[in-house]
């Protein structure tokens, strides 16, 4: 086994302590990536708040990370040593069913294997995720990084960016149509420049006046101010996609009578059950979606176009020993707009760095 | 006024009556119809059953009738007297908003005029409906019958037939597509029939294994028997469109699980609430949809389309004199597959017909 370092919740209480870790040994088709940046996602929250206690299997999180390769197996071909690469929230998947061979691992048939807190489809063990100095993953599995982009603000591309990338690619978000974006957090700043840059006229739709100048800022055309009755009446029917980024439950009513006639609201937020009055979807045939990850192939083409267009997610770069302030802060929304953990602090000793 | 006979209900018993009626004398753009076949539709039930007493307004159900034009406004120019005509749910709109505009008066967002429990536009009195030997109507919502298209059998489709024609279009039902049509009653038999002449792969999902028959005779390629578990977990991802027509509130989870990549339920069963668990959408990237009516445009679209492939509904006609037993029977879906009544008994006298 390889041996490395990590942030991990080992009990049911919500504390990541610096812990060693083991990896394991390169098959054939592995990479080992030294991870320098991994983002703080909501899903992490969700997963330290989920321990109930003893029979929990360890929790590292983290899956949106980017690093460099500093070992393959023998097969790999499509990596060396050195290359910077970027990992999501799936590291492998049966590559066989309908879906894997369409590209769409998130969708494999027998579940993808997640990042962190999945079970590897080899030696039964546990995912443990990019909150670490090292990870080993499947080769398929590790985008190469395009040149260009910053590593530390890249990393949430892989979760947050491939979340908004995939339903504005397959809603057609670009020149010619609307595109709004409800909620201005991780997803949906993002969301915010990848629109633009499709070229759709996009606004933000938040609760606070307070956004204009950040919405005007991402590059966004107008703002909708949801508590406002007049501005939401006046916004009727008018976007093609609507994409609801906000993460708490919530009446979908409002944001699907923003959505224009055969237009389409793709609710990205929260899992969980999500109810709606039909006559909301019927008057002006309207839909619903939702979406979360994306495939290999959406993934790599998602960073081609990030790279083409120079976007990255505007994030604040904390040493990782401060995990647990992060997810505090996200906890609160203290977040403009995305937390990235700089994984370099646990190459030095323990002793050597303030755990915030 | 004019004179007319139809069948209401006064007080909050479920009972329909023959009663003498009042039509409105003809404004400029009206016709007055006499009313030939008028069908029995899930909404008559509702209707019906939603009587709570003394304060309601008289109740005549029916908006899917055929029948022949015998008076006309001075600045009607569309009809002529003894024109055949067929009329849906919806008599009049404001004919000015983006929907109206757009040929969708189903979601003039002043609310169309019901032809029934509808309010008018102009003399703010209640609308009753097709049960009746004649109706006033504004020459826009009535519609010239094709040639060729039974009056009897044709009256469905004024509102069963464009509610699932709207999706079917809408969604791009054609060659090349799979289409699965969930439930096998009024909608669903007539969904059946378009989505085959459309050109759609076609098949039926009922719960039971006897609907074989008649799916294969209503032109079905195939049969999932929803009760079967091994059935269903075949026909997963295999539909690119499900129109979901049963009319009770039911789990959407195990249809939207038969919808493929990219593909939609349209649910056209009920109104009301429906709760998705947003997983069931994620995976697949699938689309939920409703659908109810259509706009002027559609509703001529679908009965010339009607017309060239010979399509109507499969029709038991009955004296009106049955309205009572025909609403009995469709409570108890003793159907197949829409009942229609003959209003020509209304004109005879009261005391020679049967009122079963």
């Amino acid at each position: 086994m390889r041996s490395t370092v990590g942030w991990q919740v080992a009990d049911s209480s919500s504390t990541l302590r610096r812990t060693p870790l083991e990896r394991r040994d390169l098959r054939p088709d592995d990479l080992a990536v030294r991870v320098d940046y991994c983002g703080v996602c909501h899903t992490d929250v969700h997963a330290v708040g989920a321990r109930s206690g003893e029979g929990d299997r360890p929790l590292v999180p983290g899956h949106e990370f980017t690093g460099v390769v500093t070992a393959t197996g023998h097969a790999v071909t499509r990596c060396a040593v050195g290359d910077p690469v970027a990992v999501g929230n799936i590291v492998d998947s049966c590559g066989e069913c309908a879906m894997c061979r369409a590209g769409q691992e998130n969708f494999c048939h027998t579940f993808p294997t997640l990042t962190y807190g999945g079970t590897d489809r080899h030696d039964g063990s546990t995912t443990l995720g990019g909150y670490s100095r090292e990870y080993v993953v499947r080769d398929r599995f590790a985008h190469p990084l395009p040149a260009g982009l910053d590593p530390a603000a890249a990393a949430p591309l892989l979760c947050a960016g491939i979340t908004v990338w995939e339903p504005l690619h397959a809603l057609g978000a670009g020149p010619g149509t609307r595109v709004a974006v409800a909620g201005l957090g991780g997803l949906g700043h993002l969301a915010v420049k990848l629109a633009v840059a499709l070229g759709a006229e996009t606004s933000v739709i938040s609760r606070s006046p307070d956004k204009a100048g950040d919405a005007h800022r991402l590059g966004a055309h107008g703002l909708v101010v949801s508590s406002d009755p007049e501005q939401m009446a006046d916004a009727r029917d008018r976007f093609d996609i609507v994409i609801d980024t906000i993460s708490a439950p919530h009446d979908l009513g409002p944001y699907l009578r923003l959505v224009a006639m055969d237009g389409t609201l793709s609710h990205l937020g929260h899992l969980g059950p999500v109810t709606v009055e039909t006559l909301d979807l019927l008057v002006g045939r309207k839909k619903l979606s939702s979406a979360g990850s994306g495939g290999r192939p959406a993934t790599a083409a998602m960073l081609d176009f990030c790279a083409r267009h120079g976007i990255t997610a505007d994030v604040e770069v904390l040493p990782s020993a401060q995990v647990n302030e992060a997810l505090d802060r996200l906890r609160r929304n203290d977040v403009r707009y995305r937390l990235v953990l700089d994984l370099s602090d646990l190459d030095l000793p323990e002793s050597g760095v303030r755990t915030g």
